[in-house]
């Protein structure tokens, strides 16, 4: 950085120069000279010699510079002042251009700094020293039910000294790169754990803004991470492979592998905790014909996607292609009316409003249509109902079509055929031509929580796993299995369990529950349990005196056992199931992580009071509580916020917020920079309407 | 912008106080001030008001700010002058911070600019007016020999007032988007020709940095422009179909265009100029197996070369993996050792050493090896001798195998087989193992090319299309037809030729050709018009004079016929065909610009002096004379160079140029921002280690 104190130097000798150029009178300096005069000649004597020199050199200066054309006037002016407002202007122009300079001379500096650093990121010499490998790792031992090779070792075990310290610490296996297992590795403590995640793919995404990337508003790699180097910071394993089965008694996962020449191999990998975080599959709602659609849940539908939008693009442009087929081509058809269709559908239109009529001919762009099809009366149901109005007024404007009370019974190749109630509530089928249809309608179990599901009794839900409110597998050993985000439901059976405290509290009272009388402070004590088992019910349980004086029908100021049962019932109705989004699933992984890293400290001393494993979890750490942080919805150069019972929309303002709330939850620093890129490159040269 | 006059005027509030500090001694400023007061005190009555208050304000300045401490200091200073080191400090440091702030000032101004021009790039109401479509365009008519629909219009020719005064203007019809046609594009003159392009691929790939996406160093839309972009300049058309086939003599291109149910459909598109620059196809040289190799053409193929590393690296990484296997699975074989091959191995090698430690087991780091089979005794042979010595030794450094004088025999699914040559000479048949294998052994004709050579008799060349010097196909009707980029190679029969001149000029002096002796002053003339039709001749007939000595073996003072002959199938000999470069394409493209923009100048008074189409190209402009520009290539970490005969290599500085010199060729500002990001986001966060 040779170029900093170079410049700082220079910038010091300007500013003598500059002096004068501050005084309201432009014949400031030539006083100065006089002043100067005056003073060498009356007071020679008391000054040292530099001293004279540097006043004379400044005062020279002054002069040499600003007032050459001054030079003989006299020291008394009597001409008329000149105008100010010229000396203003170059004065500020100056000043402007000097500016401007040192800003080029620091960014000229960053600039060079940035390429030393970048020289520095080179490697040359490749590392060539021996690498440890253990003779377990490359020959594991066989067992398990199935007589499977047995991963208790792997490749790496010995690459760091950290790593080595943390071969034999529990095995926590994490299955899954999405938001919750995420949030779990880059919350949980490193050194704790030997930690092992399984996943077919190797990447973590940013699933809230998939949609951006269909059009190329995005590109395909800000919204991904390397999940390698995530688990690097637990100094953990990555297998890019697929979990099929549990072995619950002796703790193994069976795991699938793919081999070179693509034949599936299978091995067990041990476990003491396992934490599944699957995700979900598309529900196909039993409709004929899905293999027509496109689907966005991973990065890859997104690339599909673009390109197919692209192609269609291609063929409406060619004059072989019929004017009723170009139609056909440019109808773009959404099944499902929640947050990812949605946004999609804005994400389109703005595209084809903003991309296309530049470089396709203007025909196409009148003959594009973009149609949303919703079961509901609205679409964006889960939000607030005045969000939903606003959004379709928004979609109205921007002639996007949406089809609510609509039911998809199939899809062919070149047509959707759906089902509409009419205004006497009677159904109705239609059709849509499409070229293009995404298939975007809630979420399923996959292959994997099926089997599970299918091992254990008490798992009944068929749509996810059912969890206790810490988390672990229902049914399975306790404290072995947890379930996070989108495979995962907490069980809301708050009635069952909280009457099983009530008959705790009878048999501590020595009663019989069933005549038992319950006062207001009893009352107030089986709330408070209640809250700490079920946080999802704190709401619902704020004002416990109405609730008391509401139940207690027979006004005895006391409720009985039938009068409880009936109040925790109805709360019990009241409480939905979690969401199924990214923020869920978030928190429950950082709330796993906080969990783990707990147990790690506490499990020694727990170990040494041979409390057992099963009760660990709740001794160190309270249950799970969401939060819900809020929604919000890309509507196409608009957003909506619902946000801690705050409902609002807008413009482009909003549409700056919702990205800069999307920019701060991004996974990482990298990502983060390439989404300001996408989006300055979007803003300077548009999308890229290419496909390949 | 409100921020930055409020910069300006603080930094001019700055100024003054900055003043004494330039000076050699600290206490100037208290002699300025006793100076001030001599001046005030002996001239009040010739200074105006203002003029006084300017210079008290100056001197209060430069008293408060500077000399606080020295308020009370005698105006003689007795005691010792304190040390000038902590205020020289101060001093700089509070520059220092008055820069940064202003840099900080003047970068948010940016952003905030650049946030307004970004806001004002979304459109809100979108387009709803008529578009007018001619009915021709709608239903073509049909014609030709195969009777098949003829495109004179299309959807978008109304689009516009340009395109409406350019509907009637000559078809120019180019096929490909590759460097020749987008060179060609890039420097039409809009508005003379009704352009169409006709393409497979909607997009212009930037070849020359195609192995740095490979593995990531550059993402994929870094290296890609959209053609539409560039198509848009003309004010043209793109159609994505491919050529198959063209009748010369009723100037009709036949297409195949693919409708989205994935059938073939087929049309005609009437030219009067077509130019084709449909590029090659990878030579396969006659080996077996090439369906187990990568090949490296398009921006596709990186992404599939991309994916396929890295699923080598995920497999190598699973337990299951035996050793050898593993081994297998990261042994990378490049077969040919030309520019593109050599490329890959070195992009290879660095994503290898520089990023795979960071997230994979160490031990794979030790197991990988990437090879390189050439044919020829060195790696790009094209190169200067002492050019492919440097990048063999740079690779022997890297502990990059190369294996030279070896043919490929064949490929199969896990290991390749070639034949080398031993010191003895003798053949020796030896095989590698490999888990990836890129296949980049120079180029061969399309299939549209070899339908066009069937159809000409004079097309004798099995490699390429034949032109003539001003690049018109041979045997197609002159001036209709013209080839350029790889797709093409310039006839070379010089002697032919002038031979033809000689026999023209001696019919001109009416003598028996056999029998004419040439003088030197004829000798110069005959020469001078080789150089004219022939250019790269030119460096072949730089001493005239020389040349007539050594081949008037009789030292007649003149050649006869037979003299003259052998001299100019000599210097035929020594011409070598173009390279198939982007650089050639490129000049190409440039040349048929150029040439086609005089045409569309000259063509009306041509016209009125009844000169016919064939003729024309050689009056309006001279013949396509290639000027090799030089050689490069990346070689990991170090670059090499052949420009001008110039030859050079070297470390990071020469990567840097390398860089630097493809960053000036990039085809649009976009690519080349994209580029500089892509090349930062390496420096900060390493390639990404992810498939999909």
């Amino acid at each position: 950085m040779p170029h900093l104190p170079r410049a700082l130097a220079g910038f010091a000798r300007s500013l003598p120069r500059q002096l004068p150029k501050s005084r309201p009178n432009g014949t400031a300096a030539t006083s100065i000279r006089s002043q100067q005069r005056c003073f060498t000649s009356r007071q020679p004597q008391v000054l040292p010699r530099a001293l004279r020199r540097g006043i004379r050199r400044a005062g020279i200066q002054c002069h040499q510079i600003r007032f050459k054309s001054d030079a003989e006037a006299p020291v008394a002016p009597t001409t008329p002042i000149p105008p100010k407002s010229r000396s203003r202007i170059l004065h500020y122009a100056y000043k402007g251009l000097a500016s401007l300079g040192l800003f080029m001379v620091i960014s000229g500096g960053l600039v060079v700094a940035f390429f030393i650093y970048d020289a520095s990121t080179y490697q040359d010499d490749p590392e060539t020293s021996d690498i440890p490998v253990s003779e377990y790792a490359l020959n594991p031992r066989r067992g398990g039910p199935k007589n499977l090779p047995i991963v208790d070792y792997f490749i790496d075990d010995d690459d760091t000294d950290d790593m080595k310290t943390q071969k034999h610490k529990p095995k926590l296996v994490i299955l899954g790169t999405g938001w919750g297992s995420v949030a779990l590795l880059k919350q949980l403590d490193p050194g704790d754990y030997h930690v092992t995640v399984v996943s077919p793919s190797n990447h973590f995404l940013f699933t809230p803004m998939l949609p951006s990337a269909t059009v190329g508003t995005l590109e395909l790699r800000s919204l991904v991470e390397p999940v390698r180097k995530i688990v690097k910071r637990v100094k953990g394993h990555f297998l890019k492979a697929l979990a099929v089965d549990v072995d619950f008694s002796e703790k193994l996962l069976e795991i699938s592998s793919t081999a070179a020449n693509g034949k599936e191999e299978r091995f067990y990998l041990p476990y003491d905790k396992l934490v599944v975080g699957v995700g979900s599959v598309t529900n196909p709602h039993g409709v004929k014909g899905l293999e027509h659609c496109h689907f966005l849940k991973d990065i890859s539908d997104a690339r599909l996607i673009r390109n197919q939008v692209i192609r269609n693009l291609e063929i409406a442009c060619l004059p072989t292609t019929p004017d009723e087929e170009r139609r056909r081509l440019l109808s773009f058809v959404v099944s499902g009316g929640g947050p990812t269709g949605v946004e999609f559908a804005a994400e389109l239109y703005d595209m084809l409003n903003e991309d296309l009529c530049k470089f396709y001919p203007r025909v196409l762009r009148n003959e594009i249509s973009v149609h949303v099809i919703q079961s509901r009366s609205h679409i964006l149901n889960t939000y607030d109902e005045a969000l939903s109005k606003f959004a379709e007024a928004r979609f109205a404007h921007d002639n996007v079509d949406i089809q609510t009370n609509a039911r998809v019974k199939e899809v062919q190749a070149d047509r959707i055929i759906y089902t509409q109630k009419d205004d006497e509530g009677k159904l109705i089928t239609k059709e849509l031509s499409h070229g293009f249809c995404l298939w975007s309608t809630g979420v399923s179990q996959n292959e994997f929580c099926q089997t599970l599901a299918a091992k254990i009794d008490s798992q009944n839900n068929r749509h996810a796993l059912e969890t206790d409110t810490h988390l672990r597998l229902v049914g399975a050993p306790m404290g072995d299995v947890y379930v996070i985000g989108d495979a995962s439901t907490v069980q809301n059976n708050v009635s069952d369990h909280i009457i099983s405290f009530l008959r705790t509290l009878a048999w501590e009272k020595g009663k019989d529950p069933t005549n038992m009388k319950i006062s207001y402070p009893d009352w107030r004590h089986v709330a408070k349990r209640v809250k700490s088992r079920f946080p999802q019910a704190s709401d619902h349980l704020r004002r416990l005196d109405k609730l008391f004086e509401q139940y207690d029908k027979d006004k005895s100021g006391s409720l009985d056992f039938g009068e409880l049962s009936e109040l925790l019932r109805q709360i019990d109705s009241k409480l939905t199931s979690l969401p199924a989004t990214a923020q869920r699933a978030n928190q429950q992984g950082e709330y796993l992580a906080r969990k783990f890293n707990k147990l790690a400290h506490a499990s020694p001393g727990l170990a040494m009071n041979s409390i057992n494993d099963g009760d660990i979890d709740e001794a160190v750490y309270k249950a799970f509580e969401y939060k819900h942080l809020g929604s919000l919805a890309y509507i196409g150069n608009a957003a909506i916020f619902d946000i801690n019972g705050m409902n609002f929309g807008g413009g482009l303002l909003a549409v700056y917020l919702w990205r800069s709330i999307y920019f701060a939850q991004s996974v990482s620093l990298r990502t983060r920079c390439l989404l300001a890129m996408d989006w300055s490159k979007r803003a300077l040269f548009g999308r890229d309407m290419m496909n390949y």
